[in-house]
């Protein structure tokens, strides 16, 4: 990659001490009338259908401008660019490391009806994911001709399962008639006996995904749901699918019933609109809705090339997160959807946001002097709220929200109890946590005081649908994305899985009989877990 | 309660102080043989079938020695007897509060061959405990007698759902076969529609969880059931059975086909071996199983009366988690089970501990000048290490974790691959992850240096079963009441989320047309997000 841009300190451009001034009095959201119908009708954006309203964020005109700046010294848009065009934007200059283009937007821009005006630099990535996405729909085709499966499980573990599980548990409205999806990823040998009781094997398709093709948990789970299927006299090869890297170990079409492939520029926590989400999702949803998918990640990628943050969704996002955890201290980031089918959407954003961007070096190997992601976690509402919103409105630990919420529900089954229907409880809520959030309230009773000032951002869209999804899963990898331009930060690696692997090999190495695998602290260890 | 307690202050207490100056220079985890066999050999304690390693917490002996301390000389002990005797131990001295005992200990305080030295002080609570108890086992038995029912849906929010549905799910193993449990707690009318499709509202059983009879989303779903129930020409009096407190407006036995008491002196967040626990539990699983999830929880609060810090499962917890939030600055803590069954239990947890602890006031009403309950997350090991554990070795944020694991799996299916078991494979990530933290590793490659120190605590049992379940559940909640006494908070109310729902109404009001319900700001927040 560039190296002048490796080197880059965000900390020392001129915008970064603009907002480390303007920190010092961040916007009082608590003060009477913070809340205007100007401040709101200005602080709002939309883009590919979703709507971010950010009146009830830290910030005013001036962080705004400072924030679009930053953006602007960074290149955090150019940076953007230079990623889809295909530069090697997965590397730290001057040290052994992956080296790779960052192409996941290729994945989805193969749309003839959209602007493809990157397609000559991207040409050959865009084109292999149109050549998979053709098997894919003849594999589809065949499927539905034969009529033989009703059940499909993908065996895979972090970006090969968290992605492709969030997006089908969140269209649930949508699954086709007939068809089911399950998904086996722990190593956990109780977890892969639950989901295989109760399938008829003979009529389950099995889609294995690993890039590298030597992923421990994935040929582990492979093996035992390989030796279920042999148990009942069925051969794997007639069920199971592989998702591989051209020639990975696992790309070995004598195997698999169909193969598929994934490339090395397209990460594991990017991978949904990839082949990686693609069997699972179009055998469980039909291969329109999976296009439907890629057709809104496309329309989001388009907006992230937008050069003004507040008519780019996923820059402006990104630039307030900068804010409240680079100048506003805060650790933590909660991502509350109301809608109970986004459940595992986001154990997904906090793979995807956390393996990216919990870094501590630069681009070229510097430790960095600045905070970098933060912490994230989250449950849908209403139900966070009888558990753990306690302490978001009343504990001195501050923790950025961000809501996400629809304007109609998925299924329209409703009913009106005390004169509202279930959805407008659903959005009243919602509304109401962001004021409650902001305002807070004064009180004689201390401990019926709520001291506000706790920023939020709400995401709003008319009905979660595919084409919605794909837009909201491409708005999370692009902010995520920008974050890591703008902190000089690799967003495409994930070195720090390495040690724990590497232990873990010791300990199995002293498991099957090796005799000095394990030091004498390690061995104590064992024994005192009762384990040797 | 004691005034004197109310008015501590435990930051004036001597051993804090000495804590403040032993944290100037925490344990060194990350220096050569910092994890010797003695210190792993001298770091660990065991009760009710659960043991807790520590050697790789930033402890040395002096800092456990003034951890005790500060447990003495806060009195945790005594606190927690006297919450186990019945004082009123929910409530903010000089201001109206809620005033209540808290004696949740006394649902699982029914054993005769357990000892029972508080029994006569408790005697009521035990009595109304056991009397509830026959009820059920009555009930259930009638069940079984007529064989008419295979399902049964929970309808509750909070701790009427989040308790029960942890522990359902962790037992999959030990689920009564042709027996199912259902939960439905959102508001979102998505959700519940989505849990009743294919059920045989025939041979179903509905159970209601409010205690004050009150709670909006579960009075909305109560509703939404019915109708599909009087829609398939079912009478829900026949179906319907409540768990409320004596007295609520849901305490109507002609509306249901049987009612089962809970009291004011158990919070929701505790109330899982109630019967709000008990109704699905004991349907799902059986009674028996159900009073083994009792047997282990009693066993675990009566470890919590030992007075010696480093034989008090809880307080050892609790106290190393003080040491972590008040003393190294530590803002979250992840929760990390290497058991695929636990991922509800987590966020069983999480609630529980931030709903009781995410205070800023005391038990006299003054603002606390020091950190209070963390942030919790978490999901299943070995999942997680693919997804966000790249942040916690290598990102500068440090992370405290608690792992959880067993030394047998539930089902027992298992497999060999390459030389190992997926139950050993399981384990040695496990002990690789704890090690890994606490050593890091250093490299010439800046992107492959782990920083070490970074603190976590094992806490390990043979099989998940019901008994060791009810100690681990009992485990967390004397952890976090602990936490509560030390740091002088109210863990057992909740006003932090009543601003929300005040406000959740005030748009309600709105969409049923009450023209000054809002005002400006909220108004325009209304129509900015699309709803108005």
């Amino acid at each position: 990659m560039d190296e002048k841009l490796a080197r880059m300190r965000p900390d020392k451009a001129p915008a970064w001490r603009t907002l480390v001034k303007l920190a010092r009095r961040p916007f009082d959201l608590a003060a009477s009338d913070a809340l205007s119908p100007r401040r709101i009708n200005t602080m709002k954006s939309e883009a590919a259908g979703l709507r971010l309203l950010y009146a009830t964020e830290r910030v005013t005109p001036d962080v705004l401008q400072a924030l679009q700046e930053l953006a602007s010294q960074t290149q955090a848009v150019g940076q953007f660019a230079r990623m889809m065009r295909g530069e090697v934007m997965n590397e730290i200059v001057g040290h052994p490391s992956e080296r790779r283009q960052v192409l996941h937007t290729a994945s989805r821009n193969v749309f003839d009806d959209l602007p493809c005006k990157h397609d000559a630099a991207q040409a050959e990535a865009t084109g292999k994911a149109r050549a998979q996405l053709a098997r894919l729909k003849d594999f589809l085709s065949e499927v539905e001709r034969e009529g033989r499966f009703t059940d499909l499980v993908q065996v895979g573990i972090g970006g090969s399962d968290l992605g492709p599980r969030a997006l089908y548990i969140a269209l649930k409205a949508f699954w086709k008639k007939g068809r089911r999806v399950h998904f086996v990823s722990n190593v956990d040998p109780d977890d892969t006996a639950a989901v295989l009781d109760g399938l008829d094997l003979s009529r389950t398709l099995v889609c294995v995904v690993s890039k590298s093709g030597t992923t421990l948990e994935t040929l582990t789970n492979e093996r035992l749901v390989a030796a279920r299927f042999e148990r009942a006299g069925l051969k794997p090869k007639d069920h199971f699918v592989a998702v591989t890297a051209e020639g990975s170990p696992m790309d070995d079409p004598a195997k698999y019933l169909r193969s598929f492939h994934m490339y090395d520029y397209i990460g594991g926590r990017y991978s949904a609109t990839s082949m990686v989400g693609g069997v699972a999702l179009g055998f469980g949803l039909g291969y329109d809705s999976f296009l439907e998918i890629l057709r809104g990640a496309r329309e989001m990628d388009l907006n992230a090339l937008n050069p003004n943050a507040r008519k780019n969704l996923p820059l402006l996002a990104a630039l307030l997160g900068i804010w409240n955890r680079n100048f506003l201290g805060y650790e933590t980031l909660a991502i509350l959807p109301y809608s109970q089918v986004l459940s595992r959407f986001v154990a997904h954003i906090q793979q995807l946001d956390m393996e990216s961007n919990g870094k501590r070096v630069d681009r070229c190997g510097r430790p960095v002097p600045y905070a970098t992601g933060p912490i994230v976690w989250g449950e849908p509402g209403t139900n966070g709220q009888h558990a753990f919103y306690q302490l978001i409105h009343q504990s001195e630990t501050i923790v950025p929200c961000e809501f996400i919420g629809f304007r109609q529900s998925q299924l329209g089954e409703d009913l009106e109890v005390e004169g509202t229907t279930s959805q407008q409880k659903l959005v009243a809520n919602l509304l109401a946590q962001s004021v409650a959030l902001a305002t807070g309230k004064r009180d004689d009773n201390p401990n019926k005081v709520f001291p506000g000032n706790r920023p939020s951002s709400l995401l709003i869209a008319d009905r979660l649908a595919p084409r919605t999804l794909g837009a909201l899963l491409a708005y999370y990898e692009n902010k995520v994305a920008f974050q890591g331009f703008i902190w000089n930060i690799n967003s495409f690696d994930q070195e720090g899985v390495q040690l724990g692997k590497l232990l873990a090999n010791k300990f199995l190495a002293h498991f099957k009989g090796a005799p000095n695998a394990l030091g004498p602290g390690e061995r104590a260890l064992l024994k005192a877990a009762g384990l040797a």
